[in-house]
């Protein structure tokens, strides 16, 4: 091991940094996942996690990435030869589709450019057009992660409704949740899939389905042949706060610690400052003379910001300069965009002061990598932190 | 919170206690995986579990309790309709029964009493008779966990041999694997199960699939449609230490430490260490006049010791009475044995004095609830450990 | 490092073990001392401590050991010439005289034999004898951690009364405070010396002096030249929970949080605990044929029990052997009865099945080291413990 | 507990942020004192601390903060009545002359106007006006905390050699330890006094003195009546690894740990490094048309920037602007400079990113305190820290 002094900026879009209150209060002794203690953490941990999704129905815990949690909402109620509707938004909605075809579910794509989220006009118009309802299921993710666009969740809701179609509406809210705002029981979201290493501020290993009460009944005779991955086990024994099988005690040390956290700083105040941190790296990103790429105004990502690259120049070699001088890591360009942009997170446990270092970070770097730029960017972001009030701390 | 002063006693077969060692480098904070950094994590991640598994041959890695890797093991070489033959060891092999049989796959149950590992014999006879190799796999448990015996898996590989059929012999060794010896090359298996949270003192969260060129080789056209479980995906991109999807990095970081601190030991002194004690508890609870459930010589397990309740007292009775006085948790008995048994978990991070601790625990216990019983059995198990030569400390 | 299996039995008469949970509270970043965030925990600490010596006078806490607090207790109300009247309990008590001396104050000592606490009427003696009031202060250690005595100083405090002297009554209560009841206002002791790694639980690097207000008057005109230990430049920032200079700020996190636990515990449950612990050892001292030190009934320890050897063995190599085989650290005889005792700390964050593993450290230890005992102290103890109520768990 | 958002930046001149590593390392568990373990871990304390003193002489470790290690200090080698000169570089230097009256030392002063660190000419000058010997020690402060100006040790050095004067050399270098080069057996200073919690990367708990033979000479017959501080009871039984009463432990397992990550680093990199930051943060508040407190060129340091304020406006009520709205900790101006001055730290681990984010606190702090001063001074400490070779990293 070699030390080297200070801290690493983790600027990805997930893992998040994880705050040291959390990493202590995972480092706590494992219990017996039968004992009448655990029974009264598995409640709490239910009971917070609902808080975050925002309902009041299911929340499903699995001991495995966000990967795990997308298989799981499929198999629960999709089988094979099931068609599902999904939009492709970026890299994560197209590997939520592959995956989807894996299953053998007939997976229909709606195009998109990935500078954007989902359009919830074309939605409505495709299924107005399945007048047979031969969907059964829209996918559409909420924050893509690959490039920093929101989908319109609630309009999406607005869309099926308005086409009068029975399909089950899944979102993939992985880097979402606990950034910006996500309301699973009022935008009438029958799945959601999570996972705990972006907004939950905690290390990757536990995921999560939130399921409606149609979901429940369509799993019920529905779905691909199962058992990991099944609902109807998880919510039996979870009324007791138990588990099927052993589940990631260590980790639910740190889930309830980091809702605990969440409420304690007001999720609108988490939703606020994730809002202004990407206005302020926005901000950065053009006086730097770089483009965004989300260009659909009001999709632009409060978890992450993706900077397109000048023709001509290695978004990767930058990243590698940033990363060996100023010790930051950044998120990459992934398979359409790769090389061609990277990525700022600015999620989870940051705060003004991180976010200068870091962008300081990015501007220090595209000098090193002779990126051509405008000087000032950090002088800009810093204008924009200054002048418009902080959540929770001005007002 | 209220504290109770000292610490937990947790003498359950698995989770096992967390040594604080590895517990503070799981609190590390988590880094990008993506990174040059990770990738040196998870190639040392490998090739230190590797050592453990005793193969050179891969192992998987998945970010999921023990009962994901069984569907793994399960799902990448059988299919819908695929005959595999299994063995009643206890509830652990059952509960691998069903869920084969939730995936569609003709589970065949060879049947046992719960009181010893497998038979050899009786599996070369049913292979032998299997002329037209219908059975695609053999699934043994190496460590039945419900009922603390072992299964020679050598010779279930010799019964393969002898009866000269092609059957992937596929083992369970999620709670001796690191406790007692397992030999992945050397025994010729070709998926073998296995989980963090028994005797590689982890918490619960990640587990294994090593697997044999042939199984690899099998599973390339076979195996159910799956995605999460796959390990194609895993192997190819393991080769450079990174992840088809985000890893469970702080589980890793353990991972590395406790192996490590294994190695520090000693695998045979570890081993070693188990069969001293499960030798001691046998003493302990045959001085107390009670029934050890294992009944087949050399089929005891280091790991824990299943003790038989006299007729009309509840063993789960006793097991609170001893959780509400001496802080002690200890194993229940599960499904056919509910009740009836209790279990005294001696894996993992113990030493002699916490091992004759838990035994007074046990002791006093059963005197608080009242279960007629001999005293003594702690004062044999000491007269044992300290008449028998400690691995590691009397050379 | 070499891992060695199993948790170490730390089983001297301090430092004890310290709860995870303290350890955690310690982990976190320090934080200005000047700032708001800090005067909120300079408070809480030093109310939190006034509540374990029962006080509502003023408790000083240093950044040093116990022995240091012995140093300022005698530099802020002593100086050069002056008289003081010790009483020689054991090592503690002799070193303390030996400090006094050094630094140049005339200290007198009544001679005890070091089996018992100190005798209150040889004091009230003493002080009838000096008319002229020369003594300036009586000095007397409450729980004598070499030799497992423990002094009566409610009734020292009657001695002072009924020979009418002004002298002040100091009191070293480094190992009774938060294991044995201690009550600075009720006892009227006047300056009352303690420390952190005892029966507070945490690391050794704070100690402390409570002080009475005639003290502190005292203190105003007399004394040594002093700065580090002066109490009035303590008292006077204290009030706003800041401190003279820089603070050991992670262990005040520390004592906040073992003091909380301790409540939670509960100090009277806490007192009758090492109580019942301190005689389950001394019946297993007796049942293996040994003597304890102290000899004197009613004034036997709940922290610690001093072991006398059987003459021709040596107490250090039964203490090397115990060590090198249970790894348990046991507390060794000091000076006078170097090799002739040893001694059991049972004090702290400890509960029934850790002083039996602890005890079955010593007895099987015994054997080791060929020194000749009867088998059976430990299930004697066990029969006491499981036969006598534990406070807070029965009852 | 309310969670805010992010790290806390702790850029005070000391305690800098504690390394997670170091966090970490201190939280195991508290070992016996007199174990054979405990002598491993003392000698290697003992053996580290001094590669970063640059001395083959004894270096003594106390259990208080860098406080008590002034005393130590003064009280080994001088007593009531002996002769000082010291050196009025700011408030420590002010601090440590009346702890030395207090102690009874008569200590002359020559003055200084805080804004540069000790002139070796006037300490010649007045060594050789002291024909007769009297003084018996010149203390200086190597980085006086309060003004950020350091004092030329080697060149004080050689003034006392013109001078022909054998009074002692002692030195504090509490806050330049460990961050800017200090040589004392090279340069002959005779006793030298640190702390923890600055460049070492510790929490406050534990203090130094470096000794040198001569020290030790001067100590034995003289000094002042002491116990706790005396150096002779420490150098022999630190011989074998040990203390003479308990030491802090937790803090040494601390100590070993962050002195291996220096060297990990390299002494020389850690040096340039606080230079280089040092300069980057002058020519920021420069940019800002702010004065920097050190006057002196050659003299400013690479721990800390003092900053004065303009005229009318109060730095401690910036101060408490950038804390609320930044959440960032600076130092306040202290006694003739308090409120007129602000303090920004940067020692210890941190790295440019870090004191980007630092410095873009002072500067939005600035405005939002309504503090008249030039935008753009995080721009020129960014152009310089891009222009200038990282040590370590640019070769």
């Amino acid at each position: 091991m070699t030390h080297v002094s200070g801290r690493h900026f983790l600027q990805i879009p997930g893992p998040s940094p994880v705050p040291d209150r959390v990493l202590r209060a995972m480092s706590a002794q494992v219990i017996d996942h039968r004992s009448p203690e655990f029974g009264e953490l598995g409640l709490e941990a239910l009971a917070a996690i609902k808080t975050i999704f925002k309902t009041t129905q299911d929340v499903i815990i699995y001991p495995s990435s966000g990967t795990g949690a997308w298989e799981a909402a499929l198999a629960n109620v999709l089988r094979e030869g099931d068609s599902v509707l999904m939009y492709e938004t970026g890299h994560f909605a197209t590997l939520w589709k592959k995956m989807a075809e894996k299953l053998g579910i007939e997976a229909e794509f709606i195009g998109g450019d990935w500078r954007s989220g989902a359009d919830p006009d074309q939605i409505e118009q495709r299924l107005r057009a399945d007048s047979g309802h031969k969907i059964k299921a829209v996918c559409v993710v909420h924050n893509e992660t690959s490039t920093g666009s929101v989908s319109p969740i609630a309009d999406v809701r607005r869309a099926l409704d308005a086409a009068g179609h029975p399909a089950l509406l899944m979102v993939d809210t992985i880097s979402g949740l606990g950034s910006i705002d996500f309301r699973f029981d009022e935008w009438g979201v029958d799945v959601a899939v999570s996972g705990s290493q972006k907004g939950l501020m905690l290390p990757p290993g536990i995921s999560f389905n939130a399921v409606s009460a149609k979901a429940v009944e369509v799993s019920k005779a529905g779905g691909t042949r199962r058992s990991y991955w099944d609902w109807h086990d998880m919510i039996a024994i979870n009324a007791k706060g138990y588990f099927p099988y052993t589940p990631a005690t260590n980790m639910l040390y740190g889930l309830v610690e980091a809702i605990k956290m969440m409420h304690e700083e007001g999720l609108d105040t988490i939703f606020a400052r994730h809002q202004r941190h990407g206005a302020a790296t926005r901000a950065a990103v053009r006086a730097w003379g770089l483009d965004v790429l989300c260009n659909r105004q009001g999709h632009e990502s409060g978890v992450l910001t993706a900077v397109v690259m000048p023709e001509g120049h290695s978004a990767d070699h930058f990243r590698s300069e940033a990363l060996r001088h100023y010790n930051i890591s950044l998120g990459s360009g992934l398979s359409k965009v790769a090389d061609k942009i990277f990525r700022i997170g600015h999620l989870g446990d940051i705060n003004d002061l991180t976010l200068i270092g870091a962008l300081s970070g990015v501007e220090m770097g595209l000098a090193k990598a002779k990126v051509p730029h405008e000087k000032g960017g950090v002088g800009v972001a810093m204008q924009y932190l200054q002048e418009t009030p902080a959540p929770g701390i001005d007002a």
